[in-house]
């Protein structure tokens, strides 16, 4: 945190501060930071109220904000919805149509504003990568964008800025950090022993420190453990040499947070399973050794098939009763009446998976098992 | 391979093309790379020569023609020693001081030009960090420097350009990985199942796939893993929140190299088996988990000390006999009457070792063990 003000210095003059609803105000954390961006010489504006599933609209106020003000960098102050804010509002500062047109796929950004991080919640890996998503209430669409612009000049990881998250929002991050493996763990590439042992490792250590996180909220290692698994989860590395990562899930997830306002995370631990009963088959050798290495399966005495299986009943087992967040579309009150809806939607711009490529007959199964009962 | 003149252009318009003693002349390498160049308008002046363990007169010599031809990007084509003297000239551009200075630590870079980097060997990680190593023979000097301006703006990490790198030096190159990984693991702190995690995968791929590689010069899974091995084990994630890692080792080999000219993974083989039985006491626990996962040394019935000493034999073992490497300075014919005026000159900077701190006492020990019988 000591390096707050240097940081930003050295990437702008005048820094717009991005925030979400309250926290950092009164935690005392803005406060901080204003004071270091002051003795540094650097000037700030204001923007705050950014939602989670944050939206399209304070994108556009941002934006506005950044021209008006003669705004040359955007500092986030918050968890990955301020982040990726704060991207889209780095990358629309200089473009005068709608913001939207980048996630709608009807413009890229030439450029981007450069953007620094203070975060306060391990969850999406924003702080280390060129990605943001965004929410459009006015078409109910959550769309992401990826642009190398977007990349943070800085981030500022301090484990003790999470003591204060609540265990909902903790266990929402660990389940947005788990997928962002998943994501990228689930390819038919060969010989990626680098990539596997990496992807393990990180699935492991969440799997052991997050129930010490939420038993002790100010765990400094656990805390510490999670903040840096969370942007070694989605920095490139996984990926790196096996293709970029499925992501269908994240695509039939972004539906339900944008129809129905579910977390990120939430959203993410109802239609994994779901996905996972759908896809195994493709390649239960992966599977199996998803179940062993990241869960702990003995694999002793099991047939293939089984072995796949209690892997993924392992992890819902998991999300359901160590972390406490359900894993269907019921345990929220959502009833299937838009599942054909969100097919379609979340079918709109490309192809949905790569491990496994999804018709339309797969979204819609895979949507039905994620309701439950 | 196809992107470099992409690449380069984006860095510069007139590139200094270094290159190491011949390999990527003869093999065809520097043509396609000039004709990449060229094709994308960038201007090539040739710097050849350098030399493993590369010294400050090939860097003298590429400042001087940075200056004389106004050259703005430096290009290395070649492995770690090319990298090397490519970043030191990229620094000593813009310095009118003699550039040894900065190893010297009597100045540092103000700035550097940009880098790039087409790589043909897997060892040094020196693509993808701000290191240099450069040798001064007139003083008998190895040192190092850092400048975060060194890191290359691009590296293109192509496996199959190393398909021809001869048994011995692809050897050599697994000691200097695995070495990178040791100066890294070997640390006190606690808690850190990320960095450890990484590190044992990154030990563990390179132990199991090296053999493949010696065996089948062009197994592409094999010097791909390597490859990707070299740049993960020194591009700063192993030491991220483990205090940067130890270094004694690199230190006392750079005496050895500097002394008596043999290749830096030659002399890595010699002193980290003499180093670890030094120092092993210091945190026995990291050295039994350091014999499972790294080497798969089967604790069961073994008392603790007898656990971390079998999996130094077990390095010790695998240097001398897969990898045919020898790990006594006796098999090279050096005797030990310079180990005094090489612990005097490993000790000059500054103090050596945090996993254990070493006195003088300690690195003569350690060197007298290195000797063998």
């Amino acid at each position: 945190m000591a390096n707050v003000g240097v940081e930003a210095a050295a990437a702008g003059k005048r820094a717009l501060v991005v925030t979400g609803t309250g926290s950092v105000k009164k935690n005392g954390l803005l406060d901080v930071v204003m004071s270091a961006l002051d003795s540094e010489g650097v000037e700030a504006v204001e923007l705050s109220g950014v939602v989670p599933n944050p939206e399209i609209g304070s994108v556009r106020e941002g934006a506005a904000l950044c021209r008006e003000r003669g705004v040359d960098m955007v500092l986030a102050v918050g968890g990955g919805s301020v982040v990726d804010a704060a991207k889209a509002i780095a990358a629309a500062a200089d473009y005068y149509g709608d913001p939207w047109d980048f996630f709608d796929k009807k413009a890229k950004p030439a450029k981007a504003l450069p953007i620094g991080v203070v975060l306060t919640l391990s969850a999406t890996g924003s702080e280390m990568n060129g990605n943001s998503v965004i929410t459009n209430p006015e078409t109910s669409e959550k769309r992401p964008m990826y642009h190398p612009a977007l990349y943070p000049r800085f981030s500022i990881l301090d484990p003790e800025l999470t003591f204060t998250v609540p265990p909902d929002q903790t266990a929402y991050g660990v389940v947005d950090i788990l997928s962002h493996v998943f994501e990228q763990y689930f390819h038919n590439v060969q010989d990626t022993p680098l990539q596997d042992g990496l992807a393990e490792t990180i699935m492991w250590t969440v799997v052991n420190y997050a129930p010490l996180a939420l038993k002790k909220p100010d765990d400094y290692n656990a805390r510490a453990n999670l903040m840096w698994a969370s942007s070694l989860a989605l920095n490139g590395l996984l990926a790196a040499g096996t293709g970029g990562g499925d992501w269908a899930s994240h695509m039939l997830e972004h539906e339900l947070s944008a129809k129905y306002g579910i977390a990120h995370g939430a959203g993410l631990a109802v239609i994994f399973p779901a996905w996972m009963r759908r896809v195994y088959k493709t390649n239960i050798v992966r599977f199996m050794q998803f179940a062993v290495n990241a869960w702990g399966v003995d694999p002793t005495g099991l047939k293939e098939e089984d072995l796949a299986v209690k892997g993924i009943e392992a992890m819902e087992n998991y999300f359901r009763n160590t972390l406490n967040v359900p894993v269907t579309m019921a345990d929220y009150g959502i009833d299937g009446s838009r599942i054909e809806e969100m097919a379609d939607s979340a079918m709109k711009h490309k192809k949905l998976g790569s491990f496994m490529s999804l018709s339309r007959d797969d979204v819609i199964a895979i949507y039905e098992t994620a309701l439950g009962s």
